[in-house]
């Protein structure tokens, strides 16, 4: 199922995708997932929104093997955390502001998985899905010469608008094995498979929750592949990844 | 005023310090504070909590000249930021739990101050004193082990319980010159004013409302004067900043 939330004649619903239409639902997609008797819409004359509101994005650093031979590094022996802030955060219909601070903002596409309960230190028996609402598509925009500047990684990913998380999230889907492709411009940037991944997505769930506690809605992005590359004003980011959709969001500069 | 946040008799108050009571107040700390109706609670029989609940937590790397100067840096040309999740918070009655992760966990006393209103892009004839509501004491837990091994700082700060806030939000002081104490199990750790920050409130609330948004409630705190160390089970740990009042809390290993 491919959930939405989505802004409709002033109204901020969440539903799930019947081919072009979206159907509204009731309850919280915390528990369980009902249709209402509301009416459906066309998905073209909604306003998409970030499909969660995290309280914390946790992000990893090199977790494709690609990624780690493109920058020169050894494959990491444990998974390398660092926090985005809600405030980042924008959904598939929103613009990636371009800051004053930087001169360089890269995009990366990334596969996200969004937090179903409340999460903390995991049991070797515990069963993951349960933890897991499902996945989506995550561009974790990085100003690369105060990454670089900084060391530390928190400015660099943490400007309003660095977050962008969709269009939906997409559950019952396995994420071991899934296509991921960034384009900039139409023009293919980045593309691999989930499979390349370093840390698997149970294996960063339990590591994370080792540390903190994860709340339902949070967002655990799970890192990029090789072919990151810089964005201009002006251009727009697809992020693709298969059973998920695409996350588009056009790049600008405020003056 | 010293703002406190209880728990008295399974309800959840604000009040202010009148001598040794609390007076509950009426409506929303971030508006306008007035003694309510209600009668007065002595201060020992409620459960205090921390003073508020910040969407985020952000940080300062070195910004004491002394620290800096113990750690053998130069002093920065601007602030290094980094996050705490707010599921890393606890409050002046909560204790510190030691994570089986870490051989060693340190105490850094800190000055931190908490938003009042959405604070984006300050301009520089802003009034600061209307973005802040007051001053708290913090203490940054830190895994010092895992810092070192991981270079970024999340994980090592992250941890929960990592984040001990309170135990009042002190309004209407100055935080350019405040006597700032750290004790372990009584012995005197860490002793400087806040007037030795390089970087002073108003450059760091600038600073970081140029890169994100801080929502109400959201603590900056401002970094850790020299004499940082570590802290074992049973340690008890007290920050203690002038015109404020002292955090304590005390150190568990939970096996």
């Amino acid at each position: 199922m491919k959930l939405y939330r989505y802004k409709y004649k002033g109204k901020i619903s969440y539903g799930f995708l019947e081919e072009e239409y979206l159907r509204p639902i009731e309850g919280s997609i915390f528990r369980s997932i009902k249709p209402s008797r509301r009416r459906r819409v066309p998905i073209g004359e909604v306003l998409l929104l970030p499909p969660v509101k995290p309280s914390k994005i946790v992000a990893v650093g090199v977790n494709y093997r690609d990624h780690a031979l493109e920058r020169g590094r050894q494959l990491p022996e444990e998974p390398l955390i660092f926090l985005k802030p809600s405030t980042a955060v924008i959904g598939p219909q929103d613009i990636i502001i371009f800051p004053k601070m930087s001169r360089r903002v890269d995009y990366e596409g990334e596969l996200a998985f969004v937090i179903k309960k409340k999460t903390r230190l995991l049991e070797e028996s515990a069963d993951i899905s349960s933890h897991i609402l499902g996945y989506t598509c995550f561009n974790d925009v990085t100003a690369r010469d105060l990454q670089e500047r900084d060391g530390q990684f928190t400015r660099a990913k943490s400007f309003d608008t660095f977050a962008a998380l969709g269009p939906c999230v997409a559950t019952d889907i396995d994420p071991s094995s899934l296509k991921i492709k960034t384009f900039l411009n139409g023009k293919l940037k980045q593309s691999s498979n989930t499979k390349n991944l370093i840390f698997s997505v149970p294996f960063l769930l339990r590591f994370i929750s080792d540390v903190m506690t994860l709340n339902p809605g949070d967002v655990v992005t799970t890192g990029t592949p090789s072919g990151i590359g810089p964005m201009k004003p002006g251009d727009r980011v697809d992020v693709q990844i298969e059973h998920i959709g695409t996350l588009s969001n056009t790049v600008m500069k405020i003056t």
